[in-house]
């Protein structure tokens, strides 16, 4: 087929798909698929999870697939009537359900986005605060931001964030003091923490993602590789008061610039649905 | 080829390229190529601007490319000594760069982010005040901060960023007056010049970029349509003194959420490319 998307879209919903399926009518196969989406663990540590589910063997298949960071599902069931194709894949995808639990966010077109959204919509606590939440970035430069905000509506959650590329700005626009960035540095849970309360409070909305850390290809030391981000969330402590709670994190992404401020968003958005979910981070 | 990047770039370097060069110089043919990149006109808009250099039957070859809202020209000299193939390539690209000036702002492996940061890191006021930029931004949601700290070491040149995606959060932020608002809308000129206005008030940088507009899918009216932003670039005014003039201007893009965002996010840089140029928009 041809390379360019739409030519080969156009092509394939016309020409193709109709033949697959006449041939499957012919020979009496049925092929039913679905796609579950996964974050925060590794191709191999997925894997790992479903040993069972994974073999080659195996009717319904299922394969793994990585995709910017996400690591997807892929169940394939073949099978000779519709009904039992449907069965069989739908005991395999609960399998999954049951063995991956909440890494799962989604499925088939889903975007993680607009699972938080949907859960920022759903959740209590930030539909009485609306809109929720807000971000103090600092190495992912607005990435967390831009991704709340990739959704239609989005400003029923999602009212402001900081940007604070440098010590002062931190100081200025979070209230981070300066004791904090001496005594721990930029990038640290200490920090994040103060980033995360500075801006809830400056914003006034109970959620807040911060994160600090070092993107590369510079800045990097024995102590705090590239890769070493620290992830703040703060959160309402109960239903009536806007006292915070501050969770705090220091993960190490592996990758280039792109790819760890990309893994850093994610993961923060992702401490977020856990949150929401009322569940521990399970990496 | 295979469509895994990786295995197709392997099997390109190592099997294919080495047959294409022994073909070329069994024939003694020799091709030659330079890619060419704008922003801000469309592909046919560009074609116009060169049409004896798209004839068909040139030779070198300019044909347009379009990926990411950029139009790259894509020039391929074909000669029988590479001498003559590097002159007729050079002489070409001289013309495609008079006729299109700097609506060209790179070449090759250039990105737009990279320009841009070269740009400020060798303008006399950029670094007289470094770092100079800041953001102010409501539709694009962090979006043209993402993309000024795509560059390693941007904290040269960029401090902090404003996300301010309600009424509210522009008025406690950046200063953006109620009458304004109410007068004029979140997305007018008028608005977006106080948002550059007041980031650069707030961050002491001397350049500010705001962006306020409707991505849609909904939000737009008769008046202002779906893809409808106005951006402002706040700009020291002299030397001496951090007196700001400010400029803005409206657009209506085309295409979904994403694409305007995107969009606007570029428009935005290429208006501080243009200004650090010192030369007007050419669009």
């Amino acid at each position: 087929m041809p390379g360019v998307p739409k030519e080969m879209k156009t092509m394939f919903t016309r020409d193709i798909l109709p033949k697959l399926r006449q041939q499957g009518a012919e020979t009496g196969q049925i092929i039913l698929s679905k796609t579950l989406h996964t974050f925060g663990l590794g191709e191999s540590a997925v894997a790992e999870k479903i040993p069972d589910l994974m073999r080659r063997d195996r009717n319904p298949s299922v394969g793994t697939t990585v995709s910017n960071g996400y690591v997807s599902l892929r169940i394939n069931a073949y099978y000779n009537s519709r009904e039992e194709a449907a069965e069989q894949l739908a005991k395999t995808e609960q399998q999954a359900r049951v063995a991956l639990g909440d890494l799962i966010w989604g499925e088939e077109n889903d975007t993680l986005q607009q699972v938080i959204a949907r859960l920022l919509s759903d959740h209590p606590l930030a539909r009485q605060w609306a809109p929720a939440v807000c971000t103090a970035e600092s190495c992912t430069g607005g990435l967390v931001a831009k991704m709340l905000t990739d959704v239609p509506g989005s400003s029923t959650y999602f009212r402001q964030g900081y940007i604070t590329y440098n010590n002062e700005a931190k100081q200025d626009l979070l209230n981070v003091s300066a004791a904090t960035l001496k005594t721990y540095g930029a990038v640290s849970e200490q920090t994040v923490r103060e980033m995360a309360i500075g801006a809830a409070t400056q914003s006034g909305a109970p959620f807040a993602l911060a994160i600090s850390g070092i993107a590369g290809p510079g800045g990097g030391s024995a102590e705090k590789p590239v890769g070493t981000v620290c992830i703040a969330l703060a959160s309402p402590r109960n239903d009536n008061a806007p006292q915070l709670d501050v969770s705090a994190r220091t993960f190490l992404f592996p990758g280039d610039r792109e790819m760890i401020r990309d893994r850093s968003a994610k993961t923060a958005l992702t401490m977020l649905r856990f949150h929401l979910l009322g569940k521990p981070l399970p990496f």
